[in-house]
């Protein structure tokens, strides 16, 4: 299965600027995005890694056998016109060797800021049947999917989990929804750092980065919140 | 099994007072501890509602052979205490019917929120391994627990989830935690009622409680959202 993982590379997770300095955001991204991409690998599978801008997989702190099993693919275009030029059908698929070799066709696409993302949560996402699997995020969001219908688009804008429902049944594919915490839970708000502080395992470069941004939980009051101490420069 | 519901009945969900009267949030708690007792009943397993003020099922919209899988017990104390009681070698639990036969004993605490929990949900928590078994919730919160050990007790202030997992390694106590957004969201904030709007079935009366009190998503903006229309008197 070919994996997707979007990227936008210029000024990412803008809202989290009340708390990250624009270099500090990217660092975060970056650090999500070799989380997830490592992850995917671990399943075995390809992937590629589609970047707004250019993107220098050497500095992603992964380790060889990640390296080798990722691409770059460069697009300027938005989301979901990226996503789906590379969906079953779409117009960067024409050669696809799957398809030349009969295997059945299909796409999964992760998003880049699954800082939670385990392979146990993928292998159920890829494992699972449907023409169309989508685990939804908070508020109506789609964190990941895979799709096996070569008319299926996606649309990224808004409610789209509840879209993608709708164009799964106008296209006339099964849909299976993904019941998962982990990848319900995309890095894109300030609560959504104690997710990563709360559940980040040791090796997790997410986690690892957040604290040396200064990071910690706040557990002192009944609920938790996080707390910022002083900043490394590094 | 035996799967204990904590419910607090008087005035319950202040985190909504915002949104809701008194009378309102009284009127959605019901509805969820509905969903909930219905949902748990449906695979196959007997639930306690144990209540901090004496509560008549009857008055749940629930179906006779939901209401003979079901009974109260008045308990005034903390929601920690309560159910510490209920768990294996707790103080209520003595006389248990499973020890006398010698089943494994084994307790399930379900909160009375989590108003999406699906069957398939809640089976794969009462079928995971492990001594204790943790659905987290949002912001370190323990949602769901199976807990098979007579040392193990809960404790839900604070980041309920680390210090459930401290207290697993404590008492020597095995622990795996469940991966659902299902059980992962429990409806305590108005966010949380988009959820609610997106993922709820047209069964369910959470669902129907908060549309009949008028509201519904809010997906013009590039966000999903709630609006609330005139609310319905009934």
């Amino acid at each position: 299965m070919h994996v997707v993982v979007p990227f936008a590379a210029a000024d990412p997770k803008t809202r989290l600027e009340s708390l990250l300095t624009p270099a500090e955001r990217s660092r975060l991204a970056r650090a999500m995005l070799a989380d997830v991409v490592e992850t995917v690998v671990e399943t075995g599978h390809e992937v590629v890694i589609v970047s707004t801008t250019p993107l220098e997989t050497t500095a992603l702190d992964l380790e060889g056998h990640v390296l080798e099993s990722i691409s770059v693919e460069v697009d300027e275009r938005s989301l979901s016109d990226a996503v789906n030029a590379r969906l079953p059908g779409g117009d960067e698929r024409e050669q696809d060797a799957d398809i030349q070799n009969g295997e059945r066709d299909a796409v999964a696409v992760v998003m880049a800021d699954l800082a939670l993302a385990t392979t146990d949560a993928l292998e159920r996402l890829f494992g699972a049947d449907g023409d169309v699997v989508v685990a939804p995020g908070r508020g109506g969001g789609t964190n990941a999917l895979v799709v096996r219908h070569p008319e299926f688009r996606v649309d990224y804008h808004g409610a789209s989990y509840l879209d993608h429902c709708e164009t799964a049944t106008a296209v006339d594919a099964t849909l299976e929804t993904l019941d998962s915490f982990r990848l319900g839970t995309d890095v894109d708000e300030p609560e959504d750092l104690v997710e990563v502080l709360v559940h980040g395992s040791a090796s997790n470069r997410t986690l690892t980065c957040l604290r040396r941004l200064g990071f910690e939980l706040e557990r002192s009051s009944g609920r938790v919140g996080i707390a910022r101490a002083t900043p490394s420069s590094s």
